[in-house]
This record gives structure tokens, sequence and C-alpha cells, in this order.
């Protein structure tokens, strides 16, 4: 199947959400836990968190376009805090009806039943269910003229994890904690790792990693 | 394990370059397809390609900073024209395989044995054996002063993929294509369903589409 730009721009609204967001590949699912001035906790679902650098740590999330009714972008510009927090098999349907619209008052935690945890004085909440988190500032926010989306920009300040699912040269299991990736809007999937390879070079072969 | 600032900061830098791109989740792989004015073809892998938007269709890659020899960054710049190829697991090994640094002279399609592929008389070359391909055309450039990494947002202009993988509503089941994801600097895995999940409406239970 071959879709050009023309039949790109025809497709109905809906269809081509689904489409062209599936083209993407797998994505990083997380959910992003935040604080208001006013004390209301906020929890809701990101198919759009990624790596941006290991030196300072640092990490990328689109949001969509500011409509004054962002509670997550509203609270981030407003306290500079979130917490990043990954999703495996137990909690992803929770972590889906984040999603919903709820009103400012009403908390996502209450809402879907996932836990607030408060770590080491930190003002935004993380989930108590998830395996690897991450408490995060806010560094910088750009917003992309050509579509009105926003890129936060973040310094990872702390990272909770499973002692277990941490190798030898840092590399971290995702796959044994169970962390999921998602496709398109709203297919979820489990990995089966098909090995790690070696730092590639002009003139050697791969080797696989440890096995 | 809890990791803080001061900690990751002494980390030693290959432990750190794992750890932290871990944390990011797993990610799309694809290989990025150009050409320069001199004729010569390049191949690269990344795992920084993400979806910006449906409405016009965007797509963002994050280039590392440039340090003049980026062949791929240094083509986009030069012709604004490029391919993005999805990674399935016949071909991980050479996709790998181009991220060794080659002379810009070399071709990584003839180092890795990868055809080259032209379509529609588009400017940069296609992988054959990608089954999930675009055409892109280069929309903004944004160097990002917080790291030196290089945000390229791109407008897709054409999508080939086979027939048999795109449902009823758009979604594309690149579970089907064989589509993997990456994790970390260098771990491929397949993906396996668990579900697609209904659009979440604050009092509604969620439902499992098309099963």
């Amino acid at each position: 199947m071959h879709v050009n730009l023309d039949e790109m721009a025809q497709l109905e609204q809906r269809y081509r959400a689904h489409f062209i967001n599936s083209l993407g590949g797998f994505k990083s699912v997380v959910m992003l836990g935040t604080q208001s001035l006013q004390g209301h906790t906020n929890l809701a679902i990101f198919s759009s968190f990624f790596h941006l650098g290991a030196n300072p740590a640092l990490c990328g999330l689109i949001v969509r376009p500011d409509n004054g009714n962002r509670h997550t972008l509203n609270n981030i510009m407003a306290t500079d805090l979130y917490t990043i927090n990954h999703v495996h098999e137990a909690i992803y349907q929770q972590a889906h009806q984040t999603s919903a619209s709820y009103a400012v008052a009403q908390s996502e935690f209450a809402a879907t039943g996932l836990g607030e945890e408060w770590l080491d004085g930190f003002f935004a909440p993380f989930v108590r269910e998830s395996r690897v988190k991450m408490a995060v500032q806010l560094a910088q926010r750009i917003d992309l003229q050509v579509n009105d989306t926003i890129l936060l920009i973040g310094k990872i300040l702390d990272v909770y994890l499973p002692d277990a699912i941490v190798g030898s040269d840092g590399f971290v299991d995702l796959e044994a904690a169970g962390t999921l990736t998602l496709s398109g809007l709203d297919s979820y999937h489990h990995t089966q790792k098909i090995a790690r390879l070696s730092y590639a070079k002009p003139d050697a072969p791969l080797a696989v990693i440890g096995s």
C-alpha cells in the first residue's frame, strides 16, 4: 500500500490519528505524576517520553497543544517538578484509564486506585505500584511552531528501581521489570528479548552480549 | 535501588550511558536513509524516532551533537530529504551494523548487504527489505541548548506498507509486520500483544478492542 501526502490529508480524522501514530513504531509508555500548588495530585499516561542525554541525564516529552485545560502541563509549569513511572501488565488498564478527562479536583490516583507514593520529600507523587520511577525537574520548554505541540525537557534527579534488573554494565533489564511498550494510540505489548548486540565497528563482526 | 543526581554524575561513562538510556523505556528503532549531493548513499540506525502529529503528519528525531562528521545530519541539511525504514528480525543485525563508523564514501547499504530501493523518484534511498517505510522532508531543525543535541522535525510525504497490516480503523499492526523495539543502546526485542483498549472516559469501564 502506498499512501501519499494528499491521501493522508483526506483520511477521516480518527482513522488518520490511528494510522499516522502507528508509523512511529513501538513507544515508551509511562505515567506522569504531578501536584498542583493547590495540592491536587494528577496522574496521566504519556507515550511520548524519550531519552535525550546521559550526562547530564535528560529526558524529553511531547505535550499536546495548550488549550488551557492541560492539568499535567499546568502543574509542571507551576511547580517544575514531575515523576515518571513505568507501566507493567498488572496496572496497564489503570494507566490507560488516567487518559480520561477527569475534573481538576478529581485525582486520577483515587479514580483508578493506583497508589500515591511520596519519596524523599519530592513535591510530585510517584506511583506506588510502578517498578521503575524517576523524579524529574523541568529544564526547558520549547513550543513547536509546526503544530503547537510542546517539548518539555527534563533533568532526571532521582531514579528508583529494583536492584535485580541492573546489569554489571549499567544496562537495565526492563523486560525483567515487566515494562510494557505501546503502539499507536491504544495497543499494549509485552516484549521478548532477541539479543543484545556488541558495539558495531566497520571491520569486525557483531557479537551477542551476555549469552 | 535509589540513584540520586550526584551518584549519576559519578557513574563511569559507559555504565551511565547504558543505565540512563535504559530508563526511557522501549523505543522505536528505524533506519534512516539519505543521499549526499555527491551521490553517496548513507544508512544509519536511530532509536530516537517519534510521532509528533497526525495532521499534518509529522515526526521527530533526535540527532547527537554536530561534530562535523555526522553523515546523516549533513545529508539532511544539504537535501532536506530522508527515508525512515522499520526494522524486523531478519535484518536487525545489519541494521545494528549501520552504526559503525564507515567513511563517507562507503555506503552502509553495500557494507551491510541491505538493498537500496528507489521509490517514485524520491531522492533518498529506502531499504528494500523493510516492510514499513516513509519518505520524509525536513520541516524544522531545532538545536537543543541543554546538551547540543538536535531535534529534526520531519513532514511525512509518503508511506509504504503491506495492505494486510492496516486495520479498518487505521491502526497499523506493527507486530504483524515484525517491527522490533529497542531498549537501552543495544537490546532488541519482539513484542507480544496484550490488548488494545478503548478510548477512556471518566465514568465508563474500559473495553478490549477487537477481541
